[in-house]
């Protein structure tokens, strides 16, 4: 691993690393937020950040202002990229699919099949690079923004124990309902829309998944509320299922870094009182 | 005017603004955050923002997580563009002269004199568009970054009376004597050093300028610290003149917006106060 990026904040750092990844089989980078406590070696608790479509690790750590809170509760932020990378990595001219948009699974199309497996990725191999390679416990927390929304509460509630909580800002709840997400699992995991059921969030809350409360902000005047996010179907499922669900819609906002920017100081808050 | 941008964020609206500037002989954008309470119509003071080299009117807005502490003293936030734009106006390849150079100065050399009048836009045309166009009290405060620094500073010094405070992060203190400053005094102005003067902070506070305290944060780590900012020299003119300086030097922080984010916050209280 190589830091590429070091940046002092809030009494913390906000730093960039790259690392040859073994799980995608390309050079990734992450963010990374030491509060001032783990640059004094204290293990911190973790609160893993999944950005959305078009984003790679940068967008979180410069545009959601979350240091100045995690810095007050003394957790760590990881933000990853959002897909593999690189020369040899398979792409698409859209914006919404391969690099940019890895949509948190692990494809078994190709040519995609041998680099996204953004699944694994966060899952197993980032937990074990942070927690070997930083002052961090094995308290974790994951939220993330809409793409990386799904992949939050999807990865959540698929890894019971792994995680204390997890939460969402606009998040895409039910993928094999929503155009984004179609043409994302048809084209990584193929036509079987029962293999998409283990990366849908909905379909996880109506198989009985893990309790784990799920909180999730989402902006009223979002540009895609009714097309691709569809929080209104989680409600229902989550209803039915007795599953905690905390869903605050908010007035006026809409689908960008403005509004997490906005929220996100709640979101850590709630995170650090579940992982103390 | 017309609204090219507008979302939600901590109860206000972070909102940009283009138009024909007659100062500048182009057109301009500028983004502006509306608290809560200039939504509901109440005027509020304003803080103009200046920003560095190869910035427009998004740097701020989108990094600085300046809306929240804005949003808690009712302070509107208003930040330019750092130079002229558009297919007509004068530009250099390199990234410290033309475009996103402005160094809010008035050019009087051509090719730049027709379009490079960033200091009269500054302090005249962009107040009397906010004033007249949003709920604005004609209470002004000024600040910057770098090359914004530098603007706030030597802006605020040279119209008594116009400001009710001022402050800068890593700010260009002596532009008459740093390569940025040179470079761009010469091109826009002419080989004249006696013509720097007037834009020049230390030049001015040698000069007996208006007695305005001067709040500058600058990081100790920050790249650029003694080959383009030295704040040493206003530090030594200040102490010479008897002018008010409080010069805050920060263990560890760069010259990025990183560093902005850490303490703007401090800068923001510290305008409210004097705004009130």
């Amino acid at each position: 691993m190589d830091r590429v990026e070091q940046h002092a904040i809030h009494d913390g750092n906000q730093e960039v690393w790259k690392h040859l990844s073994s799980t995608l089989g390309c050079e990734m980078k992450f963010g990374i937020f030491l509060p001032k406590s783990a640059l004094a070696g204290k293990k911190c608790p973790v609160l893993y950040w999944l950005s959305g479509l078009t984003c790679n690790e940068q967008n979180f750590i410069t545009k959601a202002g979350a240091q100045r809170y995690a810095a007050e509760h003394s957790v760590i932020l990881v933000a990853p990229d959002t897909s593999p990378r690189g020369g040899n990595v398979a792409d698409d001219e859209a914006y919404d699919l391969g690099k940019g948009a890895g949509f948190y699974v692990n494809a078994t199309q190709q040519p995609w099949a041998n680099h996204y497996r953004m699944y694994d990725y966060v899952v197993d191999e980032l937990p074990r690079l942070v927690e070997d390679g930083f002052p961090a416990s094995d308290a974790r927390s994951i939220s993330g923004h809409s793409m990386g929304g799904h992949g939050a509460l999807m990865i959540a509630l698929r890894n019971p124990g792994r995680y204390r909580s997890v939460s969402a800002f606009s998040p895409i709840v039910a993928p094999s309902e929503a155009q984004w997400g179609e043409k994302a699992f048809s084209t990584y995991i193929g036509d079987n829309r029962e293999l998409w059921k283990q990366y849908d969030t909905v379909e996880l809350v109506k198989l009985g998944a893990e309790r784990i409360p799920l909180l999730i902000d989402q902006g009223e005047a979002d540009e895609y509320l009714l097309t691709q996010l569809k929080p209104q179907l989680l409600k229902v499922a989550c209803a039915s299922s007795g599953h905690p669900l905390q869903l605050h819609m908010r007035a006026g906002y809409d689908h960008s870094y403005y509004f997490v920017a906005s929220f996100i100081g709640e979101h850590i808050a709630y995170h650090a009182r579940n992982l103390q």
